[in-house]
C-alpha cells in the first residue's frame, strides 16, 4: 500500500474518532439540560469513543493498520510493529485529521442557538484537563498516573488482540471496546486522552488553558504506549 | 438471486430499520414522563438504529446486500459496489417498507389512553427536522452539514468493512454499529436521518412541517452517500 | 446429540434467559428508587435479555440449537429447520426451566428486606400484560399486533442469520442482539414477552391477573414465529 | 508457553480486571453526585467489568488461557480444561494483580479533592458484602445463593463457549458479555463478585467490614464454578 494512501486513512480514521468520540460529547451528553436522562451522558460518549475505533478499525485497519492515535503508533514502533520510518508521518497525519473535525465539529456545533465556549469550565468542548480543568477536580500526578497506565493497557489489548495467535478478525472489536472501557473509568480524571491528537485538535478550538495542559496529553500517553508495547512485546514472544 | 427476493428483503430490512429505530424512539425514549431515567434516552435509542442493521444486515446481507436505505444504494452505486440497474427498484421498495412500518408504528403507538401527535413539536413520532424542527434547534446550514459528513463516513466504514481485504463476516457489526455512533453524535442536531426512506415513512404519518422539510433529508444524506462512496473507491485501490 | 443432553440445554438455557432478563428487571431496573438514575432502566434490562440469548447460544447452541423459546421452536419448525418430534419436549423442557428460574429468582430478590410485590402493578416481577397490566397502559389490541409483529421479525433474523449464506459463527450476536433491540421498543408496550416459557414462569410467581393475561402471550408469539419462519423459508430458498 | 509468562498475564488481566470494573464504580458511577444522569450508573459499571474480560481474553486468553479469576481456575479444573499443578500459582498471580490494581486505583481516586472511603458504606470502594454491606440491603443468604447460581452460569458460558463445536474465535464475546450479565442482574445484591480475586483486592484497601465478609465471596464463587465445571463436563461430553 502506497504512504500517501495509508497517510489518507489515518487522517480520515482520526477524524472520525475526534468527529465521533468529541462530537457526542459536545452535541450529545447533556441533551436537556443538566440533569435531563434523555442525554447520553458518560457512558453514551465512552461508547461512542470506542465505536470510531471499532468501525474505523474495520474500515481501514487493511490500509494503515488503524492507529489513529500517535501514542499508539509509537506503543506498536516500540513493540516491533511498526517502522520508525513512517512514525512522524502518521502522527501529521493524525493531527491534522483531528484538528480538522474539531474545526467542522465547532461549526456544527456553533449551528445551535446560544452555544458558547467557556474555555475555563474543565471539559469544555470536549477538551482534556487536570486540576481545575479536571472533570473532577483531580490533580496533576493522578490524571498523569491515569493516562500512562490506561494507555499502556490500551497497547496491551492492541499487541495481544493482533498477535498472530489471537483469532483473526476480532481485534478491531476489543480495541475498540477497550477504548470505550477506558472512557468509563476514566472521564472524570481526565476527560479521557491517551490520544494526543484527540487532545490537539480540540485545544486547538478552546486555545487558553486546554492549550496550556496539552503537554500532560502528549507525554502521559506517548510514555503508557511506550511500556505496554515493551511489556507486550516480551510477553508474546514465543520461547 | 431473483430480484423479487431482493427487493423484499429490502423492504423488511427498512420496516425493521423504521420500525425498531423509529419505535424505540417513539414509544421508550421518554418513557415514565420527561425526567424520568427508565427511559432509554437518546442512548437507547441510537443502540436500536444500529441494531436493526446488524441483525438485518445479517438476516438479509446475502440476499439484497442490506442496504435498507437510499443514500447507502446512492454510495454503493457511486463506489462501483452496486449495479445503477438496480437503483431505482432498491430505493421504491425502501421506501416503501418505511411507509409500512411508519403506520404499523403508529397503530401500536395509538393503543395508549392519550397518545397523540404534536407536529409542532420537533421530533414528533421520530421525524428529522431543522430550526424549529431540530430536536436541539440547530440551523439548516448545520443540519446539512451535519447530514452531509455523517452519511459520508457511513458509506467509507460500508465500503472499507466490505471490502475483500477486510476480515470476512465482520461488516455488519461495523455497520449496524456505526450507525448507533451516527446517532450518538447527532439526534440533537437532525433527529439523525443519513436515510431518505427512513425519514419519508414517518413524515407521511405526521405530515405539515415534517413533510415540508423532507428534502433535506434527501439531498444531504445522498450528496454525503455519494462523496463516502466515491473517496472509498479511491482509497480502496489496489496501487 | 441424545434428546436427554439437548433438553438439559434448553431447561438450563431458558432458565438463564428468566434469570437474567427478569432478574435485572425485578433486582436492578429500578434500583435506589424511582427516579434514581443508578437503576439499569429499561435500557439495562433490554440488553439483559439480548445478553441471555447471545451468551447462551454460545453455550448451548451447537447442543439443542439454543431456542430457549416456544415461539422460536414453533417458527423453526413452520420454517423447516426443526424436527415436529421433538417440539413437545422441547417446550416443557423450556417451560421448566422458566418456571424454575422464576421460584429461584424470587428466592433472591425476597432477601431484601421489604420485598413484596403487587399483583395489580403492572409489570409486576417482570410479568408481561396489557390494558392495565400494560406498563404503558396499551390496549390489547396493540399488544397482541406489537408481540406478533416483533416475534416474526425475530424468527426472521434466527432463520436468516442461521442460513448456510451466513457468515458462520455470528448467528448468536445477531440473534441475541435482535432480543435486545426487541425489547428498547416493546417493554413499554406488554413488557415484552415475544416467548411464552418467560410470560409463563414470572406469571406463576405473581398469580392473579398476569396468569389470566397468559394466554395472548403464548398465542401471539407463536404465530409471529410462524409468519417469520414461514416467510423466510419462502426468502431464503434458492431460486 | 512458559509458566512466567502465563502467571504474568494472569496477573495483568486481574489488574485489568479490577482497574477497569471496580474503577468504573469508584470513579464513574456516580458522577456529578447522587442523581445525577451523567454517571455511567450500574449499567456502565456492568459495561466496563463485561469488557475488561472480553478485552483481556482476546489479549491474554492466547497465553494463559485467561482466567483472572480463581472462581474460574477452580471450574476449569473441575471440568477438566485446566490442570490441577497451575492452579495455585495461577490464583496467587490472580490475587496478587487484584491488590495492585486496587492500591493503583486508590492512588488515582484520592488525587480528588475531598475523596474519603467510608467503609461503613455498603459498596464502599466497589467491594462486595452482604446484610448491611449489600448495597439492596440482601441477606447472607440471598447473597449466597446468588454468587453461587451466577458464578456457575458463568463457568457453564466459558466452558461451552470453548467448547470444540463452539464458532472458534467468539468466545471472549461471549465471556465477556455473560459478565456484564451478571453485573447487570446482582449489583444490587452483593455488589457483584462471582469472582474471589476483585473481592480481595478492594476489600484489602477498606479493610474492617469487607474484609470479614471476604469468607463469603471465595467460598460462593468457587463453589458455583466447581458446580458449573461439573455440570457442563457431562453436557458437552460426546455421547
Amino acid at each position: 500500500m502506497a504512504l500517501g494512501k495509508k497517510l489518507a486513512a489515518e487522517f480520515l480514521g482520526t477524524f472520525w474518532l475526534v468527529l465521533g468520540g468529541c462530537g457526542s460529547a459536545v452535541l450529545a451528553a447533556k441533551f436537556g439540560g443538566d440533569g435531563n436522562p434523555l442525554g447520553i451522558g458518560l457512558l453514551g460518549v465512552a461508547l461512542a469513543f470506542g465505536l470510531t475505533v471499532l468501525t474505523g478499525a474495520y474500515a481501514f485497519g487493511h490500509i494503515s493498520g488503524g492507529h489513529f492515535n500517535p501514542a499508539v503508533s509509537f506503543g506498536l514502533w516500540a513493540g516491533g510493529r511498526f517502522s520508525g520510518k513512517e512514525l512522524l508521518p502518521y502522527i501529521v497525519a493524525q493531527v491534522l485529521g483531528a484538528i480538522a473535525a474539531a474545526f467542522i465539529l465547532y461549526h456544527i456545533a456553533s449551528g445551535a442557538a446560544g452555544f458558547a465556549i467557556d474555555p475555563t469550565a474543565a471539559g469544555a468542548f470536549a477538551t482534556n484537563g487536570y486540576d481545575a480543568l479536571s472533570p473532577g477536580g483531580y490533580s496533576a500526578a493522578a490524571a498523569f498516573l491515569c493516562e500512562v497506565v490506561l494507555t499502556a493497557f490500551f497497547l496491551i489489548v492492541i499487541m495481544g488482540s493482533t498477535h498472530r495467535n489471537a483469532p483473526a478478525g476480532f481485534a478491531p472489536i476489543a480495541i475498540g471496546l477497550a477504548l470505550t472501557l477506558i472512557h468509563l473509568i476514566s472521564i472524570p480524571v481526565t476527560n479521557t486522552s491517551v490520544n494526543p491528537a484527540r487532545s490537539t485538535g480540540v485545544a486547538l478550538v478552546v486555545g487558553n488553558g486546554a492549550v496550556s495542559q496539552l503537554w500532560l496529553f502528549w507525554v502521559a500517553p506517548i510514555l503508557g504506549g511506550l511500556i505496554g508495547g515493551i511489556a507486550y512485546k516480551w510477553l508474546g514472544r514465543d520461547d
